[in-house]
């Protein structure tokens, strides 16, 4: 990085909230994935001025600028494949307003989600997209990714939530969009086009949130089945019958293996096990959903049918299911997490292809879902330093996404494309698609400074 | 028109299918405002190939194109402002498939609303965005204006069901977005951006929308209230009070006198009434959630508070309140209905300035309203031959848009922008946020053919 960069840079920021040390660069230079490229140099920023100054300058200067907040990616969105300049928005953390009147929560981007839940939960509220790295994740990248998460089929996801957004361009110039009304339909949408927009549009540095009330009773409740078809079949029963549970998981057989190696929960070990969450403003509207999804398990041959015993249960079931990235993780050399999503009533064929695909290509790929809305996250095992296993995990990769798309679904339900989906967009999209996709990633931003090389645009 | 346009438009369309006959060009000049610009020619479309010609044709000629279903805009959207073509969707009239195994309806633009629910209920399905116009509204109509409905507080509005869509662009291309999955992040959301784009980026010829489970109970309550403010404090309380009514209307009393004046209700002629309805999957659900109601709307002085007996009397207010714009309709000269949201905290003071602003300006203004997402409706009555009024109507209307969004409120929550919204952007949008949606605008449309001279771009 030229030393008039280097200069003008800390001029904006504070030369404390610059770095170009070597330590900082190789830790920002990767997400969650295996994906790396360092960058030139990074800065902390810790207002919208400040980020309007630096995008300002890039913009001149046509320096890549990746804006990214914990780094949890899946898909490598925070990834600077480009070099340039990471900018952390972490330090943008301030609980703006949080206004039960009005229903809504004003964060700043650098919010982790599980503060904003432990902020919300003294007034009876909560913000529902839940993602399983919720407890370091932030709301910022939450937005740009347009995260999901467990409570996804009755609850919705991040962008349903959203009711307004300050967006700072490429050029430097800040926009608000949306209000803290509950509804609009006032001139284009453009808080849903920065909502999923993974900082190729812009870089969110205000985010105005719709809130719930928390449901005031949960049941739980565990099945397993020796069969993914079954399962798949219970699911899609499940989401036909009238009621839409809570949350409505699938954990399948390598998965139940790892989590029982890393807890005390002993879950059984069948072909795959579905774990549902009712709720309800009375304990009777909790019970009465349960039943019926407790019925349904048996419909469909549920070897085990088993209530919470109460709420810590409960609690270490949810735990053990949003641990299970992490165990898989630490378990295997490498793990690549996939995120496909497909229409409701193929995820027991969907399940299945996953199954033969790890016996075809030798692979394991424990498989973990929300069920309820048809998103699977199969995680492809291997070893990174095995090139030939490297070359049937990426065949298994493109296979899989094949199918997806042939099945209807999408190439992610709740990861973003980033990197590692970017080469299977034309699957996906048609060529009209992609064009108006880049025609907008041209019009917000001419020279191709934020977060460039992503989407596959 | 010129002859040789004439042909070629009959030529797509077929001769029985385009239409300059002075009759027909009356009909389109209008929708359910009073604003009137004749077009030159009509033509009914049966094909989305048909649309992509027609548009092809248009964009290489520079006709304006408004495209429009049954034409109930509230905000002018299907006035073809700049004349040419007015292109009829109402006979793309399929329900394409309904799939409760996905959770999805796929239908043409031109299905009626009322259509669509009656084809779900045996599935014990239903579509929530319930505009009050339903009985005759388009599905088409209701994605381009993004319409909302009385169940929007808790099932929110039309943007949130639409998964997927077909568009055909201003040249004649056709684009695909979305899919049948419940969830994607799969590049920028296209579909969202159609969405209440009031046929100003594009033409819907197919809907791909989710659908929900019809809860199984529910129940009416209404209270009367004798001043706006504790009406608005009630609404305000129980949005706080941990539950989600499935409706929370507001009624005032000029509307009330009204209702009363064509129905046999016998309405209680108060300030104002709330209609509240609770649902659930169980009766204990349905009957706690109205208890707390009740209880709200007690502490907060409603002077009559009445559950309704059973179906049939519930149905009747239901009927009464969305009547309510034709029954005013009726009774004035004319009545221009405004639509605004606000904070929900802003209710109460929304109503009173709406009741101040009466007198100020000597005018009767009957107000509905969707009070749980604060989405209110006066209606401003007046004849439109009094030159001196219909110069108080205009200054009314002016003085309360500047005041919605002085209360943090945006301009329509639910008709969209439209001509009759179009001069007030400024006040809700600021100049980037204006200067983006005009660069869509081009972007998609650079010839300005498509619904030409509407939203303020």
């Amino acid at each position: 990085m030229k030393p008039g960069v280097k200069k003008s840079l800390e001029a904006i920021v504070s030369p404390e909230n610059f770095s170009d040390q070597l330590i900082d660069l190789v830790s920002y230079s990767s997400d969650a994935t295996s994906r790396r490229h360092r960058p030139e140099a990074a800065v902390w920023v810790t207002d919208a001025d400040q980020v309007a100054d630096v995008l300002a300058f890039c913009n001149r200067e046509r320096i890549p600028v990746t804006a990214r907040g914990a780094g949890t990616s899946l898909a490598g969105l925070s990834v600077p494949v480009r070099g340039g300049l990471v900018m952390d928005l972490c330090r943008m953390n301030r609980i703006v307003d949080i206004c039960i009147e009005d229903r809504v929560a004003v964060v700043q981007p650098g919010v982790v989600y599980a503060d904003l839940e432990k902020a919300l939960a003294p007034h009876g509220f909560f913000f529902p997209p839940d993602p399983a790295s919720g407890s370091v994740a932030t709301i910022g990248g939450n937005v740009a990714t347009n995260a999901g998460g467990m409570k996804g089929a009755k609850y919705g996801v991040t962008k349903d939530y959203v009711l307004g957004l300050e967006v700072v361009l490429a050029d430097g110039r800040k926009v608000k969009t949306g209000s803290r009304c509950m509804k609009s339909s006032s001139g284009f949408d453009l808080t849903r086009l920065f909502v999923g927009s993974e900082g190729l549009l812009g870089v969110i540095t205000e985010i105005i949130l719709k809130i719930n009330p928390r449901p005031r009773h949960t049941g739980t409740v565990r099945a397993a089945f020796d069969s993914l078809a079954s399962a798949g079949q219970a699911v899609s029963r499940i989401m036909r019958s009238g009621i839409i549970p809570s949350v409505l998981e699938i954990i399948d057989r390598n998965t139940l293996i790892a989590i029982n190696q890393n807890t005390d929960l002993r879950l059984p070990e069948a072909a795959a096990i579905l774990l549902a969450e009712a709720d309800g403003f009375t304990q009777e509207e909790t019970n009465a959903q349960l039943e019926q999804i407790i019925a349904i398990f048996k419909e469909n041959h549920a070897s085990e049918v088993r209530m919470a015993k109460g709420p810590e249960e409960a609690e270490a079931l949810w735990l053990a299911r949003k641990s299970a990235g992490g165990v898989l993780f630490r378990l295997n050399i490498a793990l690549e997490v996939e995120d496909l999503a497909v229409p409701l009533s193929k995820v027991a064929e969907a399940l299945e292809f996953i199954s033969d695909l790890a016996e075809k290509y030798r692979l394991r790929i424990p498989t973990v879902g929300h069920a309820g809305d048809g998103n699977l996250h199969p995680g492809i095992s291997y070893d990174p330093n095995d090139r030939e296993e490297v070359n049937r995990v990426r065949m298994a990769a493109e296979e899989l996404m094949t199918k997806v798309t042939e099945l209807g679904g999408t190439l992610t339900g709740e990861h973003g494309i980033g990197l590692t989906k970017a080469p299977f967009m034309p699957l996906e999209h048609d060529d009209v698609s992609l064009e108006i996709m880049r025609g907008l990633k041209n019009y917000f931003d001419p020279n191709d400074i934020l977060n460039p090389g992503k989407m596959g645009l």
